[in-house]
């Protein structure tokens, strides 16, 4: 489980201000946990997900201190695109990037929570479609959703996937269970707070794709 | 039909010399022929298509003498490359590009021949289908050729893909289908050419992803 656990996400401070910095720096090691789904078939989505951080990134740099939090990024950029805003900037690359971490965290939780396919005990395909179905299928028209059932047909078998999770070190199935769990202590904290502020702020929008 | 004509392929010499530099010129402008096909769905596939060039560049920018013409780039590589060789820098970024290369050219013929689905004459998903099956189809598994099909039902109307090429104006479709024509005469010869390169130089492979 060294991929997450290297890079676990910070504790949050209480009113839940989350540093921009230390964000794009916990964020920015999981793009290759979508290489652990196996195939190349998920690279688009890898694709996607680094698209989304270097556009916060480059908002951030821009004027680290302007930036400084997620909040002052919706903030400011809510008085600088006017109507066009959720809809831009910053707050569109991160309304879909916690929707990407969204779909990470269910399927790990799922995972830890030991959901299963009688069936297919091994098989992940039902976190997989879990994840999908709470995260993301709303935001995505009929025919992405077909693609969606098309590309799960390339999900990896569970041992597989948690042995890549654990970067390929042959580590007892609860010890990398166990490490999920660690993980997703901050990590579920942290996007339960970005959904707040989106909600709060009003900046969540249900377009599809 | 701005988009291709504007952009059009060079005369090749005898015996199909094909230059590096004016190539990559050239290709350069296909990409937004994906963005003909109206969907964002298609984004991952003008991506893929990007890195092939971007990947051939770089190769060409390192050395412009050395890599001054197609040919010599692969002849380059293959001493370079040993038994990696075919599957390794710009000669595998060439023959998947070839590929996609041969997609758009087999649609446009399509297109222009009038071939055309009787019960549903503005859609193009046969003209489509025509060219993946012929460029694309044994390169890929099971699995992409599923996404493939769900992907093919977000084509436009045969109508609406015409005025794109046309970059929006409003121009007979008659005339459209001779600047198609036109487009393709030295494409397809460029095309051919580096097709008969990949077969006499033996750098074709067949692996599936
Ligand atoms: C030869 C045949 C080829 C046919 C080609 C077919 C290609 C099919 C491609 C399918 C789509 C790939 C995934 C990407 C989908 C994206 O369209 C959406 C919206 O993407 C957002 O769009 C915004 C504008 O509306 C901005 O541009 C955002 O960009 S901005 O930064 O500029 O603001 C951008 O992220 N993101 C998403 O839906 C996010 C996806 C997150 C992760 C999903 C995990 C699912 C895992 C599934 C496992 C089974
Ligand atoms: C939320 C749900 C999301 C689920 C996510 C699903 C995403 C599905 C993605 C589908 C695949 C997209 C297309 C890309 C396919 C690519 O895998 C292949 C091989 O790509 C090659 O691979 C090589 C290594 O083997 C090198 O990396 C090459 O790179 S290198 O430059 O580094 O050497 C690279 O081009 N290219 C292709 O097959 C080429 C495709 C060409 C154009 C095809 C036109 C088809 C038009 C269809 C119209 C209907």
């Amino acid at each position: 489980m060294s991929l997450l656990l290297e890079n676990q996400f910070p504790v949050l401070p209480n009113p839940y201000e989350i540093a921009t910095k230390s964000f794009l720096e916990s964020v920015s090691h999981l793009p290759p946990f979508f290489d652990c789904l196996g195939s190349k078939v998920f690279a688009p989505i890898k694709a996607d997900i680094n698209g989304n951080i270097t556009k916060i990134r480059a908002v951030y740099d821009s004027d680290p201190v302007k930036y400084e939090t997620l909040q002052k990024i919706l903030e400011t950029e809510k008085g600088m695109y006017g109507s066009e805003w959720p809809k831009a900037g910053a707050t569109l690359a991160l309304m879909w990037l916690k929707r990407g971490l969204r779909f990470i965290q269910i399927l790990l939780q799922s995972l830890a929570d030991g959901e299963q396919d009688e069936n297919n005990p091994n098989h992940i395909r039902v976190n997989i479609t879990k994840a999908y179905e709470q995260a993301l299928k709303r935001y995505h028209g009929w025919i992405v959703q077909k693609i969606f059932k098309a590309a799960l047909l390339a999900a990896p078998y569970r041992s597989d996937f948690l042995k890549a999770l654990s970067k390929g070190q042959v580590v007892a199935e609860e010890d990398c269970l166990a490490n999920i769990r660690q993980f997703l202590l901050n990590f579920t904290t942290t996007i339960d707070a970005i959904y707040e502020m989106y909600t709060v702020m009003n900046a969540e929008l249900d377009y599809t794709v």
